[in-house]
């Protein structure tokens, strides 16, 4: 029943400056209307569609980026880990490692990750039912970790769609750790745009907002200055000029979920 | 942007004395909080899984426990239509013809319930996705009716389930026509328990919440004062005493989702 | 264990000499390779996509061109039926009563077309499972008849598309009923063009010999001499001149399977 | 048009003599009937639904049993990997390195898979459509490597469930590579068992004729001696001894597919 935590930033990290302007502009956003801020960036993108998809900063200035962001915003950070041996350098830096919902059965990478102590924020793969996160939730707890975050994004729903059901939160929640919505992928078209995939950004902020209404810990949305332009998932980022007015929005749905909460 | 109306009852009608309590205890919580309330009740129902099921009342018994309602209570009431020839008389006490998702691509029970000039309910079939429903509009406005909504009921998510897709509701609202979540329904688990469907009534108030937050005109749900011992529909149709607080909190939510519209 | 029996003929009826000549061509080929022929036509096309659909012959008129297929070539005819009140003239005419996928539930129509005595062909809903289908089959069968048939047309996958799934063809077959594959609107569109179904006929004959190779009593296939121009279901009817060669491997196929029994 | 090549063996490794016991009798059958055979078998599984699953041989002693199944035995192997510093060990060895399906678009794995030279053969994801594999093609190609094979496995089809879509194969022949059809993980129930897979092993023969019988290059199949007692996968795979007669009937399908080729 604490206030919604944000967890937002770009798809992917392009540099110090880039990156603390958005941070920057989302604390201030955040701040104004009482929620918490993560910011989120990649220093990698693992399971682009194409092999032409323009490359990422990579582990070691994705870091400094990172780093850079905490010092001068003063925010917690989350980033995405795909192989194991990278969740002891990213921990040393970062305060949430995500594990991508294509990987997170993967029990190398789980374990990795549980074993560094940090927050573990998991997507609930595309294929996967919500009553089968207790299984993946074991695997971390196996390792003495406990700060554990469940997140949807979407499941499959035919070919090159995914939907988002709403039932899911719930359930997920019952196994006591905060659930996440991320808005922004659930919108994705995966492959829709055949070398790359396609995306709804008009929808996210409905999803943002149906789920924040169910009662949620947190919602996850990826932002740019000029999503069109971005390196990766333009179709579905949010621009950041209307983040700030979104937020507020989202706070006070927010409000009203945990003032009238349903437990299933 | 008016406030949210009510469709609500339960699923097959019993008696006079039934419907009436129901609809008196339904309009007097939707009065307390300034919603509209509109009866509904089912004098047949043509597609139970089972042909052991209880019978239905029929046309005529069905007709006068829907004009007592009207006469004792004087709400507005609903019900739902399986036969062109059923429209005509029908539509001589009801206010709102419904059109059952299997059937909302019948072009004859469209056009016959189109040419009545009452107000045509449309549910969108478990097999249809959002966008097909203008198709839908063009039969009954071929009639020159224009009183129409559309309402989202679930789609048809692998097998014996549903999942609600709330990206639908803007969707089918740029149709220009008002649209409803039926929330009762869409918890149902169609043929999951063997000779009858299943529900998860728990669930239903979830899914009201969020489709309100998106923005809608209406919400449609089922309820009984004994859900278990009724006969059809128990496993989703919500407990009748939880509904004035469950009324209570959809409105607070339309409220706000109507003071911060999105429009796609 | 008997051969292939090959339901097939065009979407909807145009006159006495198109049936006959379809009819005609058929019949020659299945002689020629031992399959059991019946001639499919429909009179209405109750759920056409869009209002602006090509009207069909309606009831008198197309079993005036059934009987007249009979009459001239020699072998059983099959329609769809719509309506409960249909059931009876049609029954006059036609050997096999089919129940389209939308109606499958609908109980009143399933007695209805029960009580004629004639053979009861019920299409699968697209949002129905296999093991869903004794529950309709028990509602034939309490009319006392007992010669049905259950055809496989594809479920609801994501939207605007159906899939195949070949493990409900043993499924089905668990009845003890003949089970019929309808290889052609299977492979159909579902509003996929707007105002009409899309479709792709080319992949028809691959899941005609897919299904076939599993052991069934039957294929359904839509087809029509000039596909492109046929008054519905364009899209995924098989050209008439590609028929014979088709119906050939089918029956090599059928040979096969039905001398190698898989039985679930 | 080549006969058809058959991927077998068990799911896990469990010893040498054990590896060495069913791909002698795998390749007995095979050669009886003219059938080119592939012997499969895990090292590693990284992707378990539960952290307390039996562990598996490991890299190095992994690779000695296919080794001896090499040696002894002489025919070729098939393992999967699952991290990229694996792929030159493994390729040292194997002949066909498979990427499992979770990880199809993962690009570190796909290039360093690429670059042993070794035949790659991916899965497809169940959760990617079929046209969606010549991104993942062209990850490989881009090594400089077009040895590669391209994996049916089933499709995400509601919760815990997969659906195989036959026409996904030979839409993923249009690469022009051959397609092979995984019958047995096709009908697992992934995290159906709560903290397992469940699985169906009795439409594994169905989906794997029906596959054949469209024209594809090569069936995988994992099958044990005794599966309910084997250390993965029990429930879907097919028993040792049923797997003579199964690839004999496969091989009857196949060269009635061949002689009729159907090109999309």
């Amino acid at each position: 029943d604490r206030p919604l935590t944000i967890l937002a930033g770009p798809c992917q990290l392009e540099s110090a400056d880039h990156a603390q302007m958005i941070a920057g502009t989302l604390k201030e956003a955040c701040d104004k209307v009482g929620a918490q801020y993560v910011f989120k960036g990649s220093y990698d993108k693992a399971n682009r569609t194409s092999i032409n998809a323009k490359p990422a900063l990579g582990l070691d200035e994705g870091l400094k980026v990172l780093q850079s962001v905490k010092d001068e915003i003063g925010v917690p950070v989350l980033t995405d880990i795909h192989e194991a041996d990278h969740c002891d350098p990213v921990a040393a830096v970062v305060d949430i490692l995500q594990i991508p919902a294509f990987l997170c059965r993967q029990t190398s990478l789980l374990l990795a990750a549980g074993r560094t102590g940090a927050v573990i924020n998991v997507k609930k793969g595309q294929f996967l039912a919500p009553w089968d996160m207790p299984n993946v939730v074991a695997k971390i707890e196996s390792t003495g970790n406990s700060r554990i975050m469940l997140t949807e994004r979407g499941v499959s729903f035919g070919y090159n769609r995914l939907v988002v059901d709403m039932q899911s939160l719930p359930e997920m929640a019952r196994t006591g750790y905060p659930v996440v919505m991320d808005a922004t992928h659930a919108v994705a078209q995966p492959g829709g745009l055949g070398g790359a995939s396609g995306g709804q950004r008009e929808f996210a902020p409905i999803l943002a907002r149906a789920a924040v209404a169910t009662g949620i810990a947190s919602v996850f949305m990826e932002t740019h200055q000029d999503p069109d332009n971005a390196p990766c998932d333009g179709p579905n980022m949010i621009y950041l000029d209307q983040m700030p007015k979104l937020i507020e929005t989202l706070m006070a749905f927010d409000a009203l979920a945990k003032a009238n909460p349903i437990i299933i």
